[in-house]
């Protein structure tokens, strides 16, 4: 405990090399160690001093997050005295369920109504592959059956309006919005299909067959056992392994709702697959799903809808320091609901369902939190999105001549409309926050690049970060404020 | 924009090696590649699983600090809303300079009046080396000198209690402790001195004489130019550079007072001694004290004393709930205030001392934001006070016989003893809530240590800020609790 051990402790970068005057200073302080006053002091910097050249604080690191744990359990602390406990578990079933609904459940109808566009698309697809419908006739149907499909939900809900429960006219929403993508894949894949098996056939019937009888044959012999880190194949698994699926095949009701039922957007005829269901990811996933939805159930009831209410009157005011305080108050739970459905769906939900399917490509989201700039985080953080977008839009579009800027815009446009879809027709109020809100991205896109490339990738990170965080509450605020104003006017004075 | 060149930007560790299977899948990929369904998938496990081995989350430190920063701002803004502009600088004038203290300004006369037990102080020492007073009378007048400088205070701000302001009575206190700091190692360093200069003495004249003028003479010699990063000696300011000095050229008042002002609380004959004052260096630090001194206040009016008020009712009644709210929600303007403090007294202050007195051993602390025990951070967060106990306290205890711990329990005791001084003298309400806070750090200690044995270093250092982040406010809310209570009994109903 003397004080040389404590300055060995302290190691810091010294920047001047060890010169002759500091041998000098050395030997000086080696006599003046020798005095009988014991000495303890030498010269030296303060840390904060630039010439010490110190620069580790690792544990500022510790720091931050100690204050944003403090601070997170004290706004939950506030939010219990001032609120008391909101959670109520009967009233998650009543809207989960939509017991609150109009006789004879109009969502749950409208979700089954679904079949007739999927079995329609079944049976042009089957028409086209055995050449009984014109391919012309065939594609209008398809592009008729599915923006009708798109259109079922908004014209529904907007006529009979008040026979839905909001939980209920967004899931068919969503609903709706997922078939279409699919719905869409699976027309153009088919297509693409169609074309090559088509074009093989005519260049030569004979020559087409061998080789074909050939592939077949190499086929058999090279097939090897599927495996992945989901599950290895054993010698014994190899023979069982069906054999690739061609057109015109895969035209089956089987193959089309295992499509409908897999976690991807995606369609195409052979899907990588697991061997087996690994029961303990099982179990854990269901867990996480049963569990996951309590708490966000519970911290929108305890958190949300508390702070969204309290932001109301500022908002209306346009007081600009209240609203900024309400909006930051508002960001908190709204961004850990957020974090808590991304990891819900991205993660449990949908490894559930690959694992109950047999389905091995779990790549449903990638290191968004590390994303540098916008865009990257856009291309990141929903990957079955993504992939749709890049398979079935982009690429097409940029293989119609465009540029590859205009396809970006033309993705984001497209973006932008389902995204306003989701909010609007539930909600029931056509604004446009939501559709500006993507539009926005274009902008933010170019501005995130620039910080990136002007201040280093942790500011791009950081723009990425606040634009999540403060993004949502905005749009959310704006969403309810006009819903209020809308609705229930004399609520504000 | 391909899925591949987006997953090639996922780079994850594959804690799989190579294997034969997996080659066959790689064989078996090429072959649906090939499909015209332009079959997008392939097996992978989602990053959150543990057998994808992925594990860069460098993103989460920016989002916990724009987490931070934001919710930082946001308390900002409300305190804003709830208690609008609080700074009024002509309140600092009055608290600064004591106006509402009584007649004749005690505290001022109070500190002038510590010239008094110095030159006591000082005469004592020229007599012991000059052999007029005994050992033993002097070295008990030098006790009784020095434990009446410190009792001073105590008595006197007792008696007269209402003549003095808060800020005043603090200050004497403050100053008068530092004084019993100094002068403890002076007359201790002192007596080192003279017990080695007798010894010399008698072992014989002339032989001792001899070699006193052979070290004189090689010193003259060696004495080389002083340097550190605080200024390099020339060539030219070789010669003027000052001899060593030596027992008991060294008992003269200005050798004393320049200890004194000096910003360390150990003595020694010769301090390591910077060549020239670097005005840049000065300017910055007297910009800083200044600034930053009007900031600590503006604080402190803005922030402190409201959260305080606002804790008084749940601290009262005992609201376990609510008092835990209250600390956290006080704890964050008080940590901010003791960080701005530390920087402005151990860096600021300090430095434009050793600056102005050309003392170039600035180390005045070390790098405790890494401390990863209590311990540890004991030792580095006051290294003025810190050289003082393990030169003065520690090791003369140490080699009195006593074991390591008793003597290190010992500085503790004497710590703690100091801590409740200058809360309790100033206040005037002897309560022991200090005392039992630095007594509280030897258990603390060993739950640190505990801690980073066992779950390593980063848990210990996350130990230490929570003992630093929320010790304190718990000591300051029981004073103020207790003050009120005893002062203002009625204003709780």
């Amino acid at each position: 405990m003397s004080h040389d051990t404590d300055d060995n402790k302290v190691r810091y970068r010294r920047t001047q090399s060890v010169t002759r005057a500091e041998e000098i200073t050395k030997k000086e302080s080696k006599e003046r160690k020798s005095q009988p006053d014991k000495p303890c002091h030498r010269p030296r910097d303060s840390l904060f001093s630039w010439s010490s050249g110190f620069d580790n604080f690792t544990g500022l690191v510790n720091w931050g997050f100690l204050l944003l744990t403090m601070g997170g359990f004290r706004l939950v602390l506030e939010n219990f005295i001032k609120y008391g406990i909101r959670v109520d578990p009967v009233q998650w079933f009543v809207v989960l369920t939509g017991r609150n609904e109009g006789q004879g459940h109009p969502s749950l109808l409208l979700i089954l109504y679904s079949i007739v566009p999927i079995l329609i698309c079944l049976m042009v697809e089957k028409g086209l592959a055995s050449e009984v419908i014109m391919e012309s006739a065939g594609m209008i149907v398809h592009v008729v059956n599915i923006l009708v499909l798109v259109l079922i939900p908004m014209v529904v809900i907007h006529v009979k309006g008040q026979a839905f429960s909001l939980v209920g006219a967004m899931t068919v929403c969503f609903v709706y919005c997922i078939l279409f993508l699919k719905m869409w894949s699976y027309v153009q894949v088919n297509l693409w299909c169609r074309n090559q098996y088509k074009h093989s056939r005519k260049r030569s019937g004979r020559r087409q067959s061998i080789s074909i009888a050939q592939l077949q044959n190499e086929r058999e012999h090279d097939q090897p056992g599927r495996q992945n880190g989901n599950g290895v194949a054993t010698g014994a698994e190899k023979d069982k392994v069906p054999k690739l699926v061609h057109y015109p095949d895969n035209l089956h009701l089987k193959d089309l709702f295992y499509f409908l039922l897999a976690p991807t957007l995606c369609y195409e005829l052979n899907f990588p697959r697991t061997s087996r269901i690994r029961k303990r990811f099982l179990i854990k996933r269901i867990l996480e799903v049963v569990i996951g939805v309590h708490i966000v159930m519970g911290l929108f009831q305890q958190w949300m809808i508390p702070s969204v209410k309290n932001s109301l009157v500022p908002f209306s005011n346009m007081d600009l320091t209240k609203m900024t305080e309400r909006l930051l108050k508002l960001a908190i739970p709204n961004h850990l609901m957020w974090l808590c459905f991304f990891y819900l769906t991205f993660h449990s939900f949908l490894n559930l369902m690959g694992e109950l399917l047999h389905f091995s490509d779990r790549n449903f989201y990638s290191d968004w939190w590390n994303a540098n700039n916008i865009d990257t985080f856009w291309r990141t953080w929903n990957m079955p999105v993504h992939k749709w977008c890049v398979r079935h839009l982009y690429i097409p579009v940029v293989e119609m001549g465009y540029s590859r800027i205009s396809a970006s815009v033309f993705v984001f446009f497209i973006s932008a409309f389902f995204h306003e879809y989701l909010v609007s027709v539930p909600l029931k109020t056509f604004k446009i926050w939501a559709f500006m809100g993507m539009m926005a991205q274009i902008p933010l896109s170019f501005f995130s690049k620039f910080m990136e490339k002007q201040y280093g990738s942790r500011c791009g990170n950081i723009v990425v970060w606040a634009s999540i965080i403060l993004g949502q509450p905005l749009a959310i605020m704006m969403y309810y404020h006009d819903y209020v104003i809308t609705h229930y006017n004399d609520v504000l004075v």
